[in-house]
């Protein structure tokens, strides 16, 4: 039999709270909420990491990005990302699951955002995918094209055109079409590929909801939650477009449809970050309100419909079950993080597994079954604080949101997370329930530090020569810049 | 035509955040959440204050506390409730809408806490109610019947015995079948109604989300939550009882029913607290937490199912909604705070309106549209925070969450609730937004200063003469326990 096509849409810094159906109060996400009622929600469900590349990185590989050398060593627990100077990026070694669903025979397809390195040995079309339209990078500024070049579009394997001069996003306004692009993008393909018959594997990743946000004219001013939620209403309006029209191509009961988020709500942007709901803290941290993402599972006929899973679930885990819908073998020479959910998916049946939460290189906490220890603690340094970056914004756990990387292996900090969601209430060491929980938590960390083999860390250099001065088919488009000379230097990472 | 049945189901602490629907991870509330998806949500819905007493006395009478009575001039801006030293009770110049109903042929039965007085002459029956089983205060402590007495539980208007002595909660586990008698009492009375054909409101009212917590031994360590999991998940169970039973009687289409919440989750109770969500602090301030309720209204074949409304609702609103139901004539004698919400309801219309935040005798806050407007800030005394009451654990926002009364009339604090439902970011004075939001918000509060008639406060003097020593009905089971001597003094409310 045919194997079934499948699509993941990942969201980017949209948290756990923004949806309707994970308690938003605005209810601004009608189709996304109908997805969960034709669903599965997993309220349980992280990210390998609290923030874009390493999370990305790890959701492809099935590993965590200190396997997978997502990482950085410049300095102790850094989040570290690809910003257009650096000079990693997806190793060769790494196999991504779309170069396997490839070779299976699937069309693959990334739109959006790729975030696994800007150097065209990076892009998507070299690591498992046909096709790709979206960026390298985040869409930052500072839009000069003189101290850095604005970041590309690409279609394939060539430039396409750059943000804010080819692609436009209004900077005082916001206003900007390219979520209706990529949900275009998203039709065409699948439009495409349902014609030619081949299963197809379709990465939607839009990042309207990154800072900057930004939304069509459609959306701009149509959200109580202002722009943030203008971007929302669009994202969840291209969800609505995509599954009905898998819906109308009478392909529903062939695709399992993936939503979910690469990391929290961006807390520190205060109004313009998404709501993390009754979590604590947000993206950039190891609490919950860093990794725990707002995740749908949408399969009509297989996945059967307004169920729960309270799985711990890891977007790792999409690695292995896309592997085992396509009837492949899992890689056996590498350690993979992910586990195949399709029984989960198919018979609603959990299974314990711990959840790590990794910061740079360092295992910061881990969550089995209800409980979670937090072996170090840091949310920034108290400079940045003192210079207005809050990553947890009106929330003060003492001890816990710690502005010191405070060690606490010898004695970790322990909630449970079923009547403390929002991590304010210390189990105390020495009474019957702390010791019950480390006796279970412990041996899996100890294993965990035993057997694990660092991959080399892909995110300690930087270069300006490495931007994206003169991608591939800037000589078409007339748009190459010069690129300067090369000065390689360690990356800072200060939080 | 006979004007429809309704049952009003309110809880006691229970928090916004508490329900799968409204966001809970842990997604207990199956019949909660059914009941949503046959109904409509109303996710902007508030108590008229954030404590028992006042709110419980102002969804009855369609009126604040400020002028029903339900208020302390002690101090200044002070939660005042019902302990059963209380000399005070509800007046009987307020109409309480039972007692319109009850004038039109409704049957009317209260189950649960009534808490707007335990003196005889402020019993439920008394004041709009043919039956009565529950009891007139909290279920606290201390339990020696020596220092205060327990807590009678009354059938009507007598006595059917006590707390802990006759209706056991145990202290230590927390097993009590409380919850299964007032779900069986609403079966019961439901039954009668239909049978006999007379339309009927029942207020099912139960406690056991109010600290201490209880649940029976089916529910006893089931939830994921612990023990206030354990209370929800059997509460659930019983909303689902009933609206089966509704439906299986033939008369859900003719009757309305409400869920709600008297306040927000004790947030200072810690894990033995509901949760409020995305939203700041709980009961006890004036802050989202201590207000926003999680509310459904289900009328199958009147009320939309699966819909969402965004109106800014009032408990108080249900004072006018029932009689606009049962055509009644609202009294013209004095102001009523509630407006009907029969259009929202059937027509799913949205009308302007403001919600005030009284604590005590002082409007602390004032929301309209999407603008929240603090007047003055409190949490509670330092001292009080210093010997361990949090009324925000975890959450401090400068110069918001204060431990001093600060008084901000002349420049308001402002958020904007859609952006920011957590009220963590300030609006700026001087700004435009700042500007045209208080263009709308003050011209209301102060025509809302100017036609105030306060009503004569209820809850200034305590006696502990007037505790349930002897209540009625305490002879025929030989329970009546010596009256200490009359000694009448100002009630002291700490914050
Ligand atoms: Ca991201
Ligand atoms: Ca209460």
């Amino acid at each position: 039999a045919k194997p079934p096509n499948m699509v993941f849409m990942l969201m980017d810094d949209m948290g756990w709270g923004d949806l309707g159906v994970y308690g938003n109060a605005a209810k601004e996400t009608p189709n996304l909420d109908k997805m969960a009622a034709e669903g599965m929600l997993l309220p349980s469900f992280y990210s390998a990491n609290p923030l874009c590349s390493p999370s990305r990185a790890a959701m492809l590989t099935g590993r965590l990005p200190i396997r997978n050398g997502f990482y950085s060593t410049n300095a102790h627990a850094r989040n570290a990302y690809t910003p257009q100077n650096i000079v990693g990026g997806i190793p060769d070694s790494e196999i991504l699951f779309p170069e396997l669903l490839l070779q299976a025979g699937y069309a693959t397809k990334i739109i959006g955002k790729w975030h696994l390195g800007q150097q065209p040995q990076y892009h998507p079309l070299k690591h498992g995918f046909h096709e790709w339209f979206g960026s390298p990078n985040c869409h930052f500024g500072p839009y000069n094209d003189v101290t850095t070049p604005n970041i590309p579009v690409y279609r394939n394997a060539s430039m396409a055109g750059r943000y804010y001069t080819d692609f436009p996003i209004n900077r005082s306004t916001g206003e900007s079409n390219l979520t209706q692009l990529y949900i275009q993008e998203a039709v065409d393909f699948i439009h495409k590929s349902v014609g030619a018959g081949s299963p197809f594997f379709l990465y939607w990743t839009p990042d309207a909801t990154h800072d900057p946000l930004y939304a069509s004219k459609t959306f701009l001013r149509t959200s109580s939650r202002g722009l943030y939620g203008d971007a929302v209403r669009e994202l969840d309006y291209g969800v609505g477009v995509i599954l009905k029209l898998l819906t109308q191509l009478g392909v529903a009961s062939d695709t399992l449809v993936i939503f979910s988020s690469d990391n929290g709500g961006a807390t520190y942007a205060k109004e313009m970050g998404g709501s993390n709901g009754p979590f604590l803290c947000g993206k950039e941290t190891t609490f919950e309100g860093g990794m725990r993402e707002p995740t749908i599972a949408w399969w009509p006929g297989t996945v059967a419909g307004g169920t729960v899973s309270h799985q711990l679930g890891s977007m790792m885990d999409w690695f292995s079950t896309a592997l085992d819908l396509a009837e492949i073998k899992e890689p056996d020479d590498r350690i993979i993080d992910g586990m195949s959910l399709l029984p989960i998916l198919v018979n609603g049946t959990v299974t314990d597994r711990p959840v790590f939460y990794y910061r740079g290189d360092e295992l910061m906490a881990v969550r089995y079954q209800m409980y979670k220890a937090h072996y170090w603690t840091w949310t920034n340094s108290i400079d940045e604080f003192n210079h207005g970056t809050d990553f947890c914004p009106g929330e003060e756990i003492a001890n816990v949101t710690t502005h010191d990387q405070v060690n606490h292996t010898s004695q970790p900090l322990l909630f449970h997370l079923g009547r403390d969601p929002g991590e304010k209430y210390l189990i105390k060491p020495k009474t019957a329930e702390y010791i019950e929980a480390m006796k279970l938590i412990q041996p899996i960390v100890d294993e965990h530090h035993k057997t694990l083999v660092k991959g080399a860390p892909q995110l300690n250099y930087c270069d300006p020569a490495v931007m994206n001065w003169a991608p591939p088919g800037c000589e078409d488009l007339d748009q190459c810049l010069p690129v300067p000379h090369h000065d390689q230097t360690l990356c800072y990472w200060p939080h």
